[in-house]
């Protein structure tokens, strides 16, 4: 039976990473190694300049009618004074909360090929392969009310409300704790207990799933000092497991340590249907659109190549293809071919399209 | 006319460290250069042990009374299942918010003889010189409601409330600024505004205050974007403006960043009064109580001195003296006198009270 992937390449290089999966999928197709039923939609200011929205209701339904959803990056300085609800991230927002996709996995790892581009010194960060698991449908993204006042004399007062629920707070400590097995078998859970009763509420109840895994090293971290010890030594981290906002936060700096931002992939998943066992999916790179350099056809497709391997092996199952294309990536790269973004003397620069095709052959 | 310190050392290494902030007075007083009057109290773990509360109501009123306070650290394993409103935070939290010292000044800089401590290759780092200010007395850490309610069935569910006021970020945001004109002419606003709504006033008011600083270059960020950008390339940064959850996060970043952790003081300092135009003003050190190496005589003292050297700065206009304080602590560092957290082949590695009385002697 035909599986079917919902494209949503958005703004900026999404389109032409994008362009790169396409490439890679019809070649699968081809070669029967997959029957993929490819759609494709609208996201972020593509969204808006066409339809005045960042998302269309029709593009929601095919999103959450696919078997997985593919997404670019959004965003750009065009739509900057885009009234704040038709944004291009309120189409991230609401596709993540429609699909409640709400385990958000983030791989921070160091390819050994680049581990020079990094900003921290070479021997702490070689090897490194850090998960961030980060709750991605809660928190104070969503919480209510989250509002602008007047309170008349000049003065407005705004607020936003960080909420969890412990069901919310129970389901992505398993994931994290499932996944740490498969792993290093070690889980940090940060918070800010110390100021925060979502804090709390969320050590409590880690701490409570995390008696169901005995086997499984726990640990807890203040998120402050989880970004400090993140860039001191990061390799004392496995598997991080955190709340949407201090996920936002973390997962980026933990993808800047590796030096190969352009290079890392994101997956969010939801709860399993309790009928069919599949699980809501939603593949992204963890980079954004990079305005500056998009329609130059020179951004790094890899990200976005190893998101779409991600839902090979994460929605599909389908474990030996992913890995042949993770292991092509890494073939290329260890073949001297670099994009600009990490460019390096004595290695080949090449654009996006070059970069696909060769991961392709590969 | 005396002036009158208050010192709360709290727990952990912070009795050790204000101990050597003591003698520095003591030898002021004695050489008539100063007229400190002093007292001292108890905060955190120390006050709950002889009181049963984070800080007294006495000690309260002292700090409010005092002309400056100096603040070591709190908190540590022994005091971990203290109820949450008498947790040794709490103190912290409760002395910010009386005195209403809304401005916390953190600066993150790498002292020339220590670069080879930092995690991040030296020529990202040599002579970084950031400022980070921190708004301190709002945001998600005091706002209501913030609680924990039982929904029955197993269920909890818990709140904080992030809100801020237009008055609150004009405020902080003209501190920024005001200190940029007087360093690097450069000021980046962080925040989410992308997904909360306290993060667009914050953009809206800091723009405006903006415009009345046109000498002085401004540049938004998103939080998680500046998280990346310290990694990747702490140099662009002078000033650091932002919200009291991202300033306790992008704060340990950066003080993380230059190596020198155990060596970074902060200022927090409240409105001017408008009789007097005397501000009130907490100093304390960036680190924390490290119970680890608690008693054992070997702690850094430099941030807590160095914090009392933002002190004469910022609260008594002894700029020279202060000047000459932090002179003292660069030139024993050039002499190769090293405590244990910054210890390196070749240089000597000495305790608390040596450090101490090297500066002092200088
Ligand atoms: C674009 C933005 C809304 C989003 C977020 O804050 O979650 C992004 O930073 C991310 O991490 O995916
Ligand atoms: C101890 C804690 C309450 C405090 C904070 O979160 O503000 C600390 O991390 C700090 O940065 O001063």
């Amino acid at each position: 039976m035909a599986q079917k992937l919902f494209l949503l390449p958005g703004d900026g290089i999404g389109t032409e990473i994008m362009a790169e999966v396409e490439k890679i999928i019809a070649w699968l197709n081809s070669q029967g190694e997959t029957e993929f039923e490819i759609d494709t939609g609208l996201a972020g200011g593509a969204a808006y300049d066409a339809h005045g929205v960042a998302v269309t209701e029709e593009d929601v339904q095919k999103a959450l009618a696919a078997d997985a959803v593919i997404f670019g990056a959004v965003g750009g300085p065009k739509w900057d004074s885009v009234p704040y609800e038709h944004r291009p991230e309120a189409a991230l927002l609401r596709l993540r909360k429609e699909l409640a996709v709400f385990a958000n996995l983030r791989p921070a790892i160091c390819y050994p090929a680049l581990a020079d581009a990094s900003a921290l010194k070479r021997e702490l960060i070689e090897g490194l392969d850090i998960l961030i698991v980060r709750e991605l449908t809660g928190g104070v993204y969503f919480g209510e009310p989250k509002e602008i006042t007047d309170l008349g004399n000049g003065q407005k007062r705004a607020i936003d409300t960080q909420v969890y629920e412990t069901y919310e707070i129970d389901r992505i400590a398993r994931v994290a704790f499932d996944l740490a097995r498969t792993r290093g078998n070690k889980v940090h859970s940060a918070d800010k207990k110390n100021v925060m009763k979502s804090g709390v509420l969320w050590d409590e109840v880690v701490r409570g799933v995390a008696k169901d895994y005995p086997d499984v090293t726990f640990e807890h971290i203040l998120a402050d000092n989880c970004a400090m010890q993140l860039v001191r030594n990061p390799r004392q981290f496995d598997v991080i497991v955190t709340d949407n906002l201090f996920g936002d936060i973390l997962s980026d700096t933990a993808a800047m340590l590796t030096g190969s931002l352009g290079m890392l992939p994101s997956a969010s998943l939801g709860a399993p249907d309790p009928a069919t066992g599949k699980r809501k999916a939603f593949y992204e790179p963890v980079h954004g659109s990079a305005p500056d350099i998009a329609g130059k056809g020179i951004a790094n497709p890899i990200a976005m190549i190893a998101s779409f391997a991600m839902a090979l092996r994460y929605s599909f199952g389908m474990v030996t293809l992913a890995d042949r294309l993770e292991n092509a990536i890494a073939a290329v790269l260890a073949d001297g071919l670099r994009t600009g973004d990490i460019a390096q003397d004595n290695r080949r620069t090449v654009g996006t399209e070059e970069m696909g095709a060769a991961i392709l052959k590969r």
